[in-house]
């Protein structure tokens, strides 16, 4: 994996992503920025109630309180509802970042215990959420469920599940680590969606591309009682400036890009499904991600993308990881970069991951 | 209060902290780091290892963690020594950050139980220790403490209380947001202070005057442990490196200057006492803070300081507090500041400040 990721960073292109991560994405955000701009001060001042305001706006909440992460944001969340039912379950996918991102927080920080719904390979429809056996809380559903190559529910299924839950006294929580990414499939606005929901947590460092950081957002009550929590995390620094300036910078410059990304994933998909012996899941994205299946052992096929990076000077991927022993997987987000690439040299770099996986066929 | 933060941020001169908190302190940290300098990522990459490094070698303990608040680290050490002696309980002092100012984390978040040694008004000592009735699975002591004006044991004291830690097998943790800052007073180095402590917290926007975050040292099992804890709180963020890169440079640049903020704060205190109807809590300070205490109201006060606030362009404060109907404080942190005012600006104000507040005793 080391060479895979080496070899990436050295190209010139890269399919993937708005750029490396590094100390320029900060300095840039910086630059507009009045150095005599007072911080933030513990959740006070105006450059965090400005920008909070700015995205409870956006997403059509009452109010909306910024946090270092979107593993504190959510936890809490989920612990507001549990608390308010006084029901400590709540629901989500089996791949949900909670349950496998988190070293359990949920369960080791808050108690609550969780109810895994749908299988693994597929996302959350209303007949899961109907038929659960067990009382909860709140339910979570996180769009688009990003273990799965950034699969989404029909629209008319989110509408059935939200209105099923407000009929049972349920919570709908939304998992919107991506949620931008999603609006141009759904044709919808983010008001729209988040309608929908009882809370909202969005990202900032995803399709936004910022440093970190995310907002959770629903009414008043509930986003006070989170403050509290925020302080109880640790989370309410004395500064969060870095994050809120970084957050709100990319914000604005990349929430009308949705649409592009969205578009260039899907051509990217379309090129990736010309060649054998890979498949792209979805098929056709509903987002700016999708993840890459090849039907060949990891190491096969990080020895033909490091060839390809350095012949070809494009990054297809620095990620890749194993499905079985006979196959893996690399997870594909479209971001600022991919348009950059001249259509001569990604035609070839393409006719060259064709010839090349084909070759592996004819060996197996 | 609005007033006084307002008149006080108007002014020239002031005799607390290091100047204001802008972005301006971010981008002046930023000026000297490549921007082509690659993030950490979550909690992995050069940034952030190389100053654990620097720091575990600093407080000589074999490793380090960076964390976003000291909230977080604390509540994460304590966890640790319970889980470790399977007891959830804890002492401190009554007037502990962990019991007054994080909305009780560690109770509702880590279900542990907390003994409050020692009276409100004065330090911990070692027959404090010895007389509690319960078994602890940890101690923790804040040095100096905060909440009474920055007051120390004496070293010796350490000395004792750690001796009879080990012997016990009570784990000891230490509370060093304002380490650095009594170094001058024990006359000893960080590494042999941290020597008598199993683990240890330290703050980067105390003393050293960088925006945020904390490092948290002891053995690598601890460390280890404390990393997955980060994890659950959300405070392992794909990137930290706006507060490493903070830390690092005011901790270069603030670590040698800690002898002067003591002494000029022992000269500030002597020049406050001076003046009738006030005195400073430690009489003579033991690190670069003290409080002040008026006795009078807290209304009164700050007249008069808003006045010498307008009149002599020197800030006093921006913070007074209650401590009865008819008295209240004000904590004195000195910082880069004080030694920018000219000594006869400084004496009319103090002139100022006598004349004003023995006005005030004749009154009453």
């Amino acid at each position: 994996m080391n060479n895979l990721f080496k070899t990436f960073n050295q190209t010139k292109y890269q399919l993937v992503n708005h750029g490396p991560r590094n100390v320029s994405v900060l300095k840039q955000a910086l630059e507009v920025i009045d150095g005599q701009q007072a911080s933030d001060l513990y959740g006070k001042g105006k450059i965090i109630e400005n920008f909070q305001e700015k995205m409870a706006k956006f997403l059509g909440k009452e109010t909306a309180v910024f946090f270092p992460s979107g593993t504190m944001a959510q936890q809490i969340a989920l612990r507001i509802w549990c608390d308010e039912k006084q029901l400590k379950t709540v629901a989500y996918h089996p791949l949900s970042h909670l349950e496998i991102h988190e070293e359990d927080g949920i369960k080791e920080l808050h108690q609550i215990k969780t109810i895994l719904l749908a299988d693994k390979n597929r996302v959350i429809e209303l007949d899961d959420v109907v038929t659960m056996n067990e009382d909860i809380a709140c339910l979570l559903l996180e769009l688009p469920q990003r273990e799965i190559g950034g699969q989404l529910p029909e629209y008319q299924t989110l509408e059935a599940i939200s209105r099923y839950c407000r009929d049972k006294g349920i919570k709908l929580h939304l998992d919107g680590a991506r949620l931008f990414e999603v609006l141009p499939y759904y044709q919808k606005s983010a008001t729209e969606v988040c309608e929908l929901f009882d809370s909202v947590y969005v990202s900032f460092y995803k399709g936004i591309g910022g440093l970190a950081g995310a907002i959770l957002a629903g009414d008043q009550a509930f986003t006070e009682k989170s403050k509290v929590w925020k302080k109880r995390h640790g989370g309410d620094l004395i500064s969060l400036y870095p994050y809120i300036i970084s957050a709100d910078h990319y914000f604005d410059l990349r929430k009308g890009k949705m649409d592009q990304y969205y578009y260039d994933a899907k051509e990217l998909a379309r090129l990736f499904n010309q060649c054998s012996g890979l498949s792209t899941i979805p098929q056709e994205p509903v987002s700016n991600m999708f993840h890459v299946h090849f039907d060949f052992p990891k190491e096969k096929v990080i020895s033909i993308l490091i060839s390809i990076h350095q012949e070809t000077g494009i990054g297809i991927t620095s990620n890749l990881r194993d499905t079985s022993s006979e196959s893996c997987y690399s997870e594909i987000s479209v971001g600022d970069q991919y348009h950059q690439i001249p259509n001569d040299e990604l035609e070839i770099m393409f006719q060259l991951l064709k010839e090349r996986l084909s070759g592996l066929s004819f060996i197996n």
